[in-house]
């Protein structure tokens, strides 16, 4: 028999799984709409060469990609970034500018799965493009903070930092400018190592311990720049919490490409890491396709988010996959028992009758169980005769004879 | 520059196409809830073993597949039956049967792209596997109607026929089983070609037009037969309108695998074809994971789907990406439009705040034209003065000073 596996990296998503990233979506999608964010979705393949060279030589790597059979080098998504670019270039004068897009599909990398790593992930991304206004920052960040708020996720925290004012730090500090980008892989690891592990990092890297520890203390000791109070003051006439932007110095963002605000969103109750992040980067469109403009934006960690919001009790308990079963006593019954489950499914119930009538009851309220269907219907020739139902509650383990306009009232109350 | 293209018969979906599938996606998920089908999503990878010599020669061409970095043949996926039954496998005596599963994930097939045919394409499958119980069968047709009632199209027709029946009839007209169905993929056009076409396509295949001719006389002639008479008066009692239920003897369907009802739909506006189809299948999921198990359920043409729903006026008029956009006067009076832009959110209107301070009017103006945003807000330092707003109509061009909550009563109620 064949190879019944599913790729190491990839992942299936059944039943309650695949409805809480249903969920998360349409709740994301919300608020990007509310926001006048416009969808986009791009193709799983694009050509090779639009994608080879844009996310550096270690991850050329990375990149699923192959020959399809018209003789063509095809690579799959390996983010939503390029693509983009792809579109702004070929809608060039044709797109409202700025162009406010989110884009939330799979992306794929060959990449070394582990704990949380697959090869087969969602990306969720959220860019406002042909702008430098500080309002486009300021409302990066307030579209951000308010799909946290309308997951429930009340404790989110952006840590914001203006990448032209680190740069300026690190070059005060005493480090070059053909150094700089490797100092600020280093710094970016603030949150996750100590600060004497960071200075022997930047040693490794040829920088003396002095200049090292001098900018660590530079970089804290940095006050907030004149352009970054200003987004902050605009996040907050936006809606944003002011306790819930935290000016953070050391911020870095391991990124060459950004250019101004840089931030992360750290979910305190979560421990795993960021919880997505994002900044400007000004020069990156005309890098990727030749078009100059500027840009905002942010990637969403969507397993993160989702595993945090499943921590704070955030995702909705689905009513399983049916509120209610109706049984089918026996054949010649099948038909009142379908129309009983028709009615409950206009009344907008989620219903499920039993679909096998040579089926003994105890097999029907075993499927129920197994499937955690909490309600069962039972109409024998007692309860038909009298145009009744018998209402079996599977956990009080209760009934109840109700007629037709009883039960539907039942769940509509529920 | 890079080739900064679209791959052939690849797309793109912007904004409001964007909207309309995900739309479509929702209104159907939302009826597979109601009847307490499972979602189900699997990886756009699977091992290339898993998929090759599951559909026939021809279409193991069609298959795109290649080498992974870790010297694996992978291959995308094809369509979504062989990955469920690649679960059914998985998880045998795991899922509480019959399992019900929805699917609606894309598809890639190398295919040569034309009007109306794509590489990349999204499937939406029913299926309800593990019962052979007729009830399932009429669950299945059930479901099917209340996606088309849902989304409004009221004039669904769905063609019914039973397979077995239908070579019981070429048996008794003299086709030999080696024939069987080959001439079932001819009598399968008769919905696109004349009889005299079909019969001629049967002569070509070394039937004699005397049998060829009997044959079509004996289709036309033949009565419904019990078990499909039950399937349809289950699916009546399950709430499918009567009349929508078209017995239709000639019924074939290209597919080799059915083994008792088979139906499609059919919208009569809509004529560049079916909107989808299926039927029973009792030894397929056997032939493809080694595990013997009924199975009945369908394939719904997403894309056709769409365009009949937009031709019937039944997909609704998403309110482009905002109702409102509230402009700038000037940078001082910036955070004034923030705030307001932020009450509209909060008050469940969908609101775009202009972003850049430094543009006059009439590039804000033009910029909810291009977007289609039929109404701009303007504060003013007068309106700002007395805590009031201009609404202006971009439509019918007038305009009205209203209060905050004035303003937002008038989104309210529209």
């Amino acid at each position: 028999m064949n190879n019944v596996q599913t790729l190491k990296g990839f992942r299936d998503f059944l039943g309650q799984d695949a409805r809480k990233r249903q969920w998360l979506k349409n709740t994301i999608a919300t608020v990007f709409e509310r926001f006048g964010f416009e969808p986009l979705e791009t193709p799983t393949l694009e050509y090779e060469e639009l994608l080879l060279g844009k996310y550096g030589t270690e991850a050329d790597k990375l990149i699923y990609s192959f020959e399809d059979r018209g003789a063509r080098r095809v690579a799959l998504r390996y983010d939503q970034t390029v693509p983009t670019a792809r579109i702004i270039a070929q809608n060039k004068g044709q797109l409202p500018l700025p162009y406010k897009r989110y884009q939330i599909q799979p992306v794929w990398r060959a990449d070394k799965p582990q704990k949380g790593r697959y090869r087969e992930f969602v990306q969720c991304d959220a860019d406002i493009i042909g702008t430098n206004a500080t309002a486009a920052d300021a409302e990066i960040l307030a579209v951000y903070a308010a799909i946290y708020a309308e997951i429930g996720i009340e404790s989110l925290q952006i840590r914001v930092n203006d990448r032209e004012a680190l740069i300026l730090t690190l070059a005060k500090a005493g480090i070059t400018p053909d150094n700089t980008f490797s100092v600020i892989q280093s710094i970016d690891k603030l949150d996750k190592k100590s600060e004497d592990e960071v200075i022997a990092e930047l040693e490794s890297k040829g920088i003396t311990a002095e200049i090292a520890q001098n900018l660590l203390q530079m970089l804290e000791k940095t006050s907030i720049s004149e352009k970054l109070q200003s987004i902050i003051d605009a996040a907050v006439a936006m809606g944003v919490k002011k306790e819930s932007l935290v000016f953070t110095p050391t911020l870095a963002r391991g990124l060459d490409y950004y250019t101004g605000l840089i931030f992360e969103g750290i979910v305190p109750e979560y421990e795993s890491g960021s919880v997505g992040g994002g900044g400007r980067y000004d020069n990156l469109i005309e890098q990727l396709v030749g078009v100059p403009m500027s840009g905002v934006g942010f990637g969403l960690g969507y397993d993160r988010t989702l595993e945090a919001a499943e921590i704070l009790g955030k995702v909705p308990a689905f009513s399983s996959s049916a509120q209610v079963l109706v049984t089918i006593f026996n054949p010649e019954l099948a038909s009142e028992s379908m129309k009983v489950t028709n009615m409950l499914r206009e009344s907008g119930v989620t219903a499920e009758c039993y679909l096998d009538a040579t089926k003994k009851l105890d097999v029907q309220l075993k499927y129920a169980n197994a499937k955690g269907i909490p309600y069962v219907v039972v109409i024998g020739p007692d309860e038909a005769a009298k145009v009744v139902v018998k209402l079996k509650d599977m956990e009080k383990r209760i009934e109840k004879t109700l007629t037709l306009i009883e039960l539907i009232k039942t769940f509509q109350n529920a």
